[in-house]
Order: C-alpha cells, then structure tokens, then sequence
C-alpha cells in the first residue's frame, strides 16, 4: 500500500517525520507492507500523489489541492484520505469529493488535552479569574470569593471528543454534568445527555455552559442573541468549538451588560481577531489563540496511532472508525 | 460548658449565626449542654468573656483582645481557645499566651477549596495563560502549545490541609508530586515526601513549586533570592502560604529576566498591594486577592465540624487535633 503523509509547508511543530511513522509502525504490528512517502511542498505533492492510496494531510490544504471534479485525474488511486484535524468545516462543503473515497478525521488525538483545558476554563470561571484579570490591570484587590465546584451545573454542547474529555473531568470535580448531542445516546460520563433539540429548555438552568460540538450548518449561530438571552443571569461560557457557532458580539454584549458572568474562547470571529477587536478587552472575556486542544508533544503520534487504527479496519474490511459523513460534515 | 463566638466586627460574610450553630450542633450529637453566646462589637465580647471556658475568635483580634500577661483576668475561666485561621501567624509570638490554655487553628476548613484553587493554578501555568493574560491586554494572538501536565513534577511545600488536598488533585492529573514537610512522615498523596532540609536538593528538579506551608521564623524568606536561582530556568510557581514566605521582589526579578516561568500569587508583601506596586504588571505573575482556600459558602459550616471534633476530644481526655504548638507556630 501506498501512502503520502503531506506535512504543512511552514510548521515544523506539525510536522510528521520518518521517525515517528517508524515508532507508530511499531506499535501497530500486523499491517501490510506500506511505502510511505513525505512532503512539505507542492513539488513533493505533485510527485507522490499520482500512486497513493491514503493521503494524510493537513485539513486546510484539501479544497486547493482538488478543485470540483479534479480529484479522479490527480489522484487515480486514491482510496483514504485521513486529515490531522478534529473538526473538518474548512474543507466544507465536499462538493471535490467523490463517493468512492473514505475520508477520515482525527477524533480521538485531543480528549486528554480538551479535558484538561476544559476543566481549567471552567475551575477559572468559578473562581471569578476573568474579574481578577479585569483588576489586576487597575492594580485593584478587591477579593470575590467561590466556593467549590462541586454540584453545579455543566452543560456540554458536543459530546465527542472533546466534550467527553471535558465531562470526564467535570465528574471528577463534583460537578453535575448535561451533554447536548445529535441523538439520544447516553454517555457514560454525563449525569444527563440531551438531544440537540432540547437545547432551549436546558439553557435556563445552565450555570456553565460549555461548546465542544462540530460546525457544520447545523451549528452556525448556534448559540445565538436569543438562547443568550435564554441562559442565566451570571451564566459562564467556554467556547472551544469554532467562533461561527456563537454569536460573538451578543456574548460581548452581554459581558458588558453583565448578564453573562465571565467567558473563556479559544476560537474567534475573525481568526486571529485584529489587535483593536473589542473581543480583547471585553470585561470578563478570556482570549487564547487556540491552543485548547493540540497536545503538540503527543499530537503526531496520536494521529499516526488513529491512522493505523483505520488501516488496520481497511485491511480486515470493517468500517473505517474516523470516516466522516460528508452530509452530516463530522 | 459556656462558648463564646466572638464574630468579625465587619465582614458579614463569615459572621457564624445560632442557625449554623444548632446545625453543626445536629450532625455532632452527644456533646455535653453548651451555653453558647455570639457578639461582633467589644461590649459582647466585655460582657461574655468572664465566664466563657472556649472562646471562637477570628485569629487577628487575639493579641489586641490580651496583652501579655492579661488573659487570666480578663478570662479566668478559658480552657480553649479556636480561631478561624488556618494560619496563625498573626497571632504571633505567642507571649499573651498562658501554657494551660489550648489554642486551635482551623486547620482541615481549607482542603477542597485548596485543592481546586491549586491545580487551577498549575493548569493555568502550564497552559502560558500568563503569557496569553499579557497578550491579551496587547491584543496579541501568538499561540504556544502545551501538551497534557501528566508526567510533570510539581513540589509542594507544606503538604497540610492546603497543600495536601492540591497533592491530591495534581495526582488525579498524573503529576509527579514531591511533598517537602517538617519531619519524615510519608504524605499518602504524595510519590516523595521529603524534609525540609533536602529543600535545596529538590529544587532544581522542581517544573512547578506550590508554597502552602505556615509563615513562621523558620519559613520566612524560605524561598528566598537564592533558592530561587537554583530552581530550573522556566519553573513556575504558585504561592497560596503568606507573601513573606517568598522573596517576593526575587521572584518579580526572576519573571522579569525569564528565568521563571510564571507565577500565580493569592498573597502579597504588602497585602493588598498599593495600585502602583510592580507586581501588578510584572510580565508571567497572576494576582489574586487572598482567595485561594476561603469557600466561603461551607466555611463557617466546617469551622463549627471542626470545632465540635475538638470538643468531643475534650470530653473524652483526648488530645485536642486542631492544637497548635506555639513554640512551632502551627
């Protein structure tokens, strides 16, 4: 089998070596022989993808690299192609795609590294860290105290991955956990789980809220001015989803009407926003430039792990565990 | 036996009532009648303290309520004496203090509340929050990954109530947690415990060093400008004890020339801060007012457990736990 691993052309932090194929190699025994092949530029592309049958690639590359209809002619062999992200909008829609190619996410490389994030996000909440930022700039020591998490309220939107890895945590700290997901599937580390049409009864009684899910159409403006409306006075919002699936000024707006008790974001509408965006100095808003989610230490082997794991499924003829759904988009 | 709950002449929030009282009084039962009075002005505690056998006080009032020599007259009858804090430094030196009378700290209020605050704190260090607080206020979005703190070493100085209920957290997240206490006794949530004077063994192994021990002579300037050199370049620190147990100026230099990490501090020398003191806007140091351990909603619920425990101990001619050793100081 042949395979094309096309790294990013400008982020060596990212970029999948001959090493760690080896490594991941090894920890997979019992595949069949692969030829592997590796590049970070247009020419090393051009040169490989002619025979491969599985591309790893970076999720943004992909609508550039096959124009609507293109992917036959480029790529004649081409049986998998396995992206390095979780969540794949940015190669939506999947007009370029034909039927015959599985396409694969990385769901399963961030849950350990989302629930740690997650829990901090949340634990910074509770503990009014926004405020204390907000003072710390005044040079004022004004003290507001918070008892233990223990027994509020969580609700995930999104329990996949990252969400699940969020919950787990939550659980560990007392907290009585709400998932919101496509579906009426229980969770096991959710005290409740929800279908997404339940949404606005749930919002009322959501101390935190927490935004984990895929944006596809079905998530743009998900939470939107009026389910803002619909949250708690003081609510609490981590989003750690995509910045489309909030409406970013109705949280901005209700930070500054002080109807939402604080905010973390780790997305953000534009991405990166512009040095003079309110969304910087917003009282009670949190910014991180979206690094909730990337273990980068472990983020290449995992990937490699979760690829083999689908190579593995291809070679005994069972379904491909990360194949997305093109019509769903995850 | 006649008690006497001598409130905060001016912080409602931690004034204990008769309501609590005769609740924690229903989950201790079988203590002998007690006669209980409550006062937060000096005619109450004039009029009570003569006959009063236990006295619950809010620690900082103790040495202006009996100069040295004074208490036998003005409390003949005072066999105990339980404060609010878990620290008792302000108390200090203990001159005032007959050797027949037992004084107890508050120690076992703190550990939950602790435990939370403190692995926040780890979490936020490890993740660069710091560094993304600072770009923040600069409108600065420069990503800067962290992977999982699974693995990291954190020493914890003082692994009491405080700093035991954060070992117990950081080991939920895998961390490797060195335990530096007086003595030798091995700390169940600890993979090392080891005595003060290894400190300066330990340091340079030390990713992460939390300060939870008491402020005393012997702790005062314990991480001083010295030890602090010998900690790893990029250490981060997190200090929940009092702020003179740092050399607080040390550290800001250290922030300011790289060579740690980052620091979160819920203390200061002085404390508060005056809004022009450089710790405010020191790049990587996180202030937050004296809110690290107070849960403010269980407080005084744990205060009166705790103080019921040590009275059954009374009763029964055991020792008192909660007593504190003066010559020590905790």
């Amino acid at each position: 089998m042949r395979i094309h691993i096309q790294n990013p052309p400008d982020d060596p932090h990212f970029e999948i070596t001959e090493a760690q194929w080896r490594a991941a190699l090894s920890r997979s025994p019992g595949l069949p022989e692969m030829d592997v092949s590796f590049a970070r530029d247009d020419a090393g592309f051009a040169a490989a993808i002619g025979e491969a049958e599985v591309l790893l690639t970076w999720t943004r590359q992909l609508r550039a690299r096959f124009p609507k209809g293109a992917l036959p002619g480029i790529a004649p062999r081409l049986r998998v192609i396995a992206t390095t992200s979780a969540g794949l909008d940015p190669a939506a829609p999947f007009d370029w795609l034909p039927d015959s190619i599985a396409l694969l996410n990385n769901r399963g490389t961030h849950a350990d590294k989302a629930g740690e994030f997650g829990i901090m996000a949340l634990l910074m909440l509770h503990t009014h860290m926004p405020a204390f930022a907000d003072q710390q700039r005044r040079g004022e020591w004004t003290p507001h105290f918070a008892s233990t998490i223990e027994g509020r309220r969580v609700v995930i939107v999104g329990v996949g991955s990252l969400g699940g890895g969020i919950a787990r945590r939550a659980r560990q700290f007392g907290m009585h956990v709400i998932g919101v997901r496509h579906g009426r599937d229980p969770h096991p580390d959710c005290d409740e789980t929800h279908p997404n049409e339940a949404l606005d009864q749930i919002l009322p009684g959501a101390e935190f809220l927490v935004l984990t899910c895929p944006l596809t159409e079905r998530t743009r403006n998900l939470l939107s001015r009026e389910r803002i409306a619909r949250l708690p006075p003081g609510a609490r919002l981590v989003n750690m989803a995509r910045g489309p699936v909030w409406d970013q000024e109705a949280v901005l707006d209700a930070l500054e009407s002080g109807h939402l008790g604080g905010a973390v974001t780790d997305v953000t509408v534009p991405e990166p926003p512009p040095a003079e965006h309110r969304i910087w100095h917003t009282p009670g808003m949190v910014v991180t430039p979206h690094v909730s989610s990337d273990d980068r230490a472990r983020y290449n082997d995992r990937t490699l792990d979760i690829l083999m794991e689908n190579l593995r499924a291809l070679r005994d003829n069972r379904p491909l565990p990360n194949r997305v759904d093109p019509a769903k988009g995850y």
